[in-house]
Order: C-alpha cells, then sequence, then structure tokens
C-alpha cells in the first residue's frame, strides 16, 4: 500500500461547508441511499463492514450526485447554453439526466466503440453524443469544440470541484448515518469519489483513516502518490472499467494531502469480491464497486477488527454474462 | 384474476395488535429493510411502486420474520426442547438461523434431493437435517418423529399464526414508510406471507387493497378462491420454487376473508420482471419475489396510476446460472 509524501493542501478548493451545500442542492433529486451490511461478509474480511449502497442511487452509480451538483452550480444563463463531458461510462449517463433533469442541453463525448446500450441510455435522457476517437487528445478537442459551437460548460468527469463536492456527499450521509466508523474505503479511478470521501470524512472527523482502493493492474494512483507526482494510467488491464482514469491535478492535491494510502486488489479477487457481495448483500454491483472489498479480503488493506465503511459506487453491468461464468 | 367468495372471518387468530407484538419482539434480531423505487419499472408498469426488500433481510428473505417470531414466541421450557419444520428452502434456513439466534436445537427436515448449498446454509446455523422420501407424507411422518424424539415445537412454514403475525411485520414497516400506498401485492405459495400482509394492510388502512401474485403453473391459491375451498398444489411447473405449496386452513381463512384477488404471471413474465429487477433497481432477488411485478407488466394485475406496495420476498439465487442464459 503506498504511503504518500506530505504535500501542502492549500490548493483545495472544496471544504465540508461546500459539500454540505451540494447535499442541499442536490438531496431533492438524488436518493439517500441505504447502507447495508453482512455478517458472513463481515466475517470473511475479519471486520464490521457498512456498506454504501451508490449502485442504488440514480443511473446506478454516485455520479448522479457530482454531475447533479454541477449543473445545479450553474448560472441560468450558464445552464441555458448547456454542459458537454467526455464519458463512455457511468459519468455521461449521469450528466445527460442532471441536465435533463434541469431541462437544458447536454452533449456527451464518446468513442464510436463505446457499447449501444449506454449509447441508448444516454439519448433516452435526451442528450446529444459526439463521437471520437479514442484518445485523449481527440475526446478533449472533441469537448472543445461542442464549447466553441454552443457555448457549453464542460463538466469533467473528476477534475472539477462541483463534482467532487457532489461525490463527498456520499461520505457525509454515510457518517451521519453510521458515525462510530474507524475508516473507510473508496475505489479510485480518476479521484472524484475518494476526494469528496477524503474531505468529508476528515472534517467529520479527524481521526478516521480515508483509503483508496484500485486494480492492481490499473494502479496509477498508488504509483503517483509513491513518487509524489501524476503518473499517467497509459495502459489499464482491468475488468474494473470505471477505475481506467489517471488522476487529474485536483484529485491528486486532495489524495496526497488527505489520503491515508491506496490499496490494490487483483482481477480474481475482484471477480470474486463481487460475486460474494451479489450473494451476501443481495445487490447487484459493478467490478469497479467490488474494489475496496477485494483489497479486504486479500489483505492488500488490513482493518482487522475495525468499523470500516466501504462505498459501492456503482452496479450498472451486463446481466447476460457474468465476470465468474467462464 | 380470482375474485374471492366471502367467508366468514372468524378463525383468524392475528390481528394488528399481534403483528405489532411481534415486530416488537424481532426488531432487534431482524433488519428494516429498504423501500426502493425506480422510475424506470414505474414507467413499465404504468403505477408507482415501492418495493420492500425482503430480499435484504438476515438468511435473504422474508421467512426471517415468522421464524423469529415463532422461536420467540416459545416459552423457556419449550425452547429448551428446540424447534422442528420441514422446508428444503428459505423456512428451513429461516427456522435453523433463529434457534440459533436464540440458542435453542433445530431439527429441519428435507427431502435428500435437496441443493447441497442449502444444506449448507442449514448445517452453517447448527442445526440437524433429517431426510425423507418427496411426499407430504413423509416429511410429516419425519416431523413427527423428531417431535416425539424431542419434544421439539413444529414450526410449520405458513399454517402456523405465530409464523403469519412475523410475516405480517414486513408490511407494518411498508405502511409506516409509505402511508399512502392504494395497494400491496405480496407472491402466494403457501399463504404466510399473503396472510400477514392482508391483516396488517387492511387494518392500518382499511382502503387499501391487497393482492396475491402466483405462477400460472401453480395457482392453487386463485382456483382455491374461485372454488371456495383449499384446491392443493399437486403438479406445480414454475421456476418460482418459492410458491410450489398448497395453502393450509389458517391461510385460506385469511385470505379468503381479506384479499382482494389473486392474480397469475407466467414463466416468460416472471424471468423478464425477475432480470428487470436486478437491472433498474440493481438487487438480486429470486424467481418467486418476482412475481408481482410479473403480474403487473403483463396486465393480469391492473394497478395503472396507483401507489403500489410490491414485496420482494427473497434473493437467494444460484448466481452461477441465470434463468435468462438460455
Amino acid at each position: 500500500m503506498g504511503a504518500p509524501p506530505k504535500v501542502p493542501a492549500g490548493e483545495i478548493a472544496v471544504d465540508l461547508a461546500a459539500i454540505r451545500a451540494a447535499h442541499a442542492r442536490i438531496a431533492p433529486y438524488i436518493r439517500r441511499t441505504p447502507v447495508l451490511s453482512s455478517e458472513a461478509l463481515d466475517s470473511e474480511a475479519g471486520a464490521t463492514l457498512f456498506f454504501k449502497c451508490e449502485n442504488l442511487q440514480k443511473i446506478g452509480a454516485f455520479k448522479a450526485r457530482g454531475a447533479c451538483n454541477a449543473v445545479l452550480s450553474l448560472s441560468d444563463s450558464e445552464a441555458a447554453r448547456g454542459v458537454v463531458t467526455h464519458s463512455s461510462g457511468n459519468h455521461g449517463a449521469a450528466l445527460a439526466w442532471a441536465a435533463h433533469d434541469r431541462g437544458i442541453p447536454a452533449w456527451i463525448v464518446m468513442p464510436k466503440s463505446a457499447p449501444a446500450v449506454k449509447q441508448d441510455a444516454i439519448r433516452s435522457f435526451g442528450a446529444t453524443i459526439r463521437f471520437c476517437e479514442h484518445t485523449v487528445a481527440a475526446r478533449e478537442q472533441a469537448c472543445a469544440a461542442v464549447q466553441a459551437e454552443t457555448g457549453a460548460t464542460l463538466v469533467h468527469p473528476y477534475n472539477d470541484w462541483r463534482v467532487i463536492a457532489g461525490q463527498g456527499t456520499a461520505a457525509l450521509e454515510l457518517l451521519d448515518e453510521v458515525p462510530e466508523l474507524d475508516a473507510v474505503v473508496a475505489p479510485v479511478g480518476g479521484g472524484g469519489l475518494l476526494s469528496g470521501t477524503a474531505i468529508a470524512a476528515k472534517a467529520l472527523k479527524p481521526s478516521i483513516k480515508v483509503y483508496g482502493a484500485e486494480p492492481a493492474g490499473a494502479d496509477d494512483a498508488a504509483q503517483s502518490l509513491r513518487l509524489g507526482r501524476i503518473v499517467p494510467q497509459t495502459d489499464p488491464r482491468t475488468i474494473a472499467d470505471g477505475l481506467r482514469s489517471s488522476l487529474g491535478e485536483k484529485t491528486f492535491a486532495v489524495i496526497s494531502a488527505l489520503a491515508d494510502g491506496i490499496a490494490t486488489a487483483s482481477e480474481e479477487g475482484i471477480v470474486r469480491a463481487m460475486r460474494l457481495t451479489w450473494e451476501k448483500l443481495k445487490v447487484v454491483i459493478e467490478p469497479s464497486a467490488a474494489v475496496p472489498l477485494a483489497a479486504l479480503l486479500e489483505g492488500s488493506l488490513q482493518l482487522r477488527g475495525l468499523r470500516v465503511g466501504v462505498i459501492l459506487s456503482g452496479g450498472n453491468v451486463d446481466l447476460q454474462r457474468l465476470p465468474w461464468q467462464a
């Protein structure tokens, strides 16, 4: 587990008050998701686990929180020109949903190879898809082109303070419901969820430990903390399709300052933890959401005997073929 | 949908007070399960649906409520001699769990053909399995033999007032959380859940409609209400393995007096509703739990425009092979 070097926290533009304000803003639109537990999973992990079920959130992922906060933070004149982002995953659906709820246009940039089911979900909210090539430069250029044409506001999937504040509201609710937690673990891809979680949890309870968990095959966050600079994720090899992004400078700053470490999980461990969660907790989670439990079960994250909050980040998965069905 | 004939309600030995007492008794041991909703499912059904998630209950099914109430209702001297039942399904696991929690012995009678995973679950709670042949007479004889040997109390899966009162606590919680319901639908196999639901819901809100839902391939409850006598289920043909039982005289009396009708669902409809629930609500349910939604979607139960509580009865299913995977 990578122990972070000390980095000054000066550049962090979100605090607990901002997360509370985000929560007040988005509460009428999002779901207050339940916190579930399972003696069987506690016994497997040797800890008392409290699962915050963001898989049961609107659009099936915590991403609804950040996107909703970003869209509701716009002035009326900004909002009228719409929003744009690049995402073939949950953030794209979340932004399309949030824009639809406010009655404003949204453009979602994604590669042509994105699954038809994801494209359909975006279109069902009335958003417009713009296709691009499968490179970082191409998607940034496509976003910039939409902005130039339409005046739409870019809502980055994670490197955006409004998004980070929104994602922090899940931890706010979790600690409101289970204040006795000793630690919280969230998956880390681009780092928006982990950043918001760390800001909220550390402000509410300075003694709490906050950890990220990522696939060993996409361990750029652990490497970034170890080296004290953003290590880009160039060749992610993992089933956890929500965790293939690199950190941004905002999420790197927060995670460097506040996270107590980043644990990793093997691919077999992720699939096993995913299946165990379906079996014992009876909820559908996607592979990314299983990474914290996998890290706990494999021992990369050792929190034995503690009360641990685990954020189940999402539940969007193809039910036709499951990863444990060879 | 079978409209029930009028039957005198005199023989009903459970009322709202008994269900409230059961709730007070079992509340420290069971989970207060969440009520979930999904705009996508509402739109499919043309109604506003509130899903009471008993699949997230202890042992993965509402059966924990009735078994727990029965076990906690025993005097200390009765309890010391243990409990016995026949069940290869959720009631067996529930009784084993409840007995383990009280620290008393349990004997579970089941056919030798019961899946190993179910046997393991029973044994994990320290209960003793007694095998029998696969007939009603054989299992009743095996139960009687255990009673004669040990003095254990029989806790029937559904034809037992303590069990019926316990099952009614799910509707108590549902109406406490969503008092504006117009109707409640519960699956009906032996009728314990539907009986408890009807007693609780009609007492709390006399205007509410209460329906049962069962597979068309195991429609003994609809037939029983139509004919005004218990029609045994002799050859059930359904994937909904929790709904293959016949009504008992106690559940028949309650359902005849209080239920507003029994709807049926096709096998394809059950599988489709099960998959939709996994996809949209992100929870794991077993086929039996999908039958009410299937009846709503197929139109056997027409509740368009209403606020409808749906009891998701359980989530114990083999994840290795799913019914929509041909």
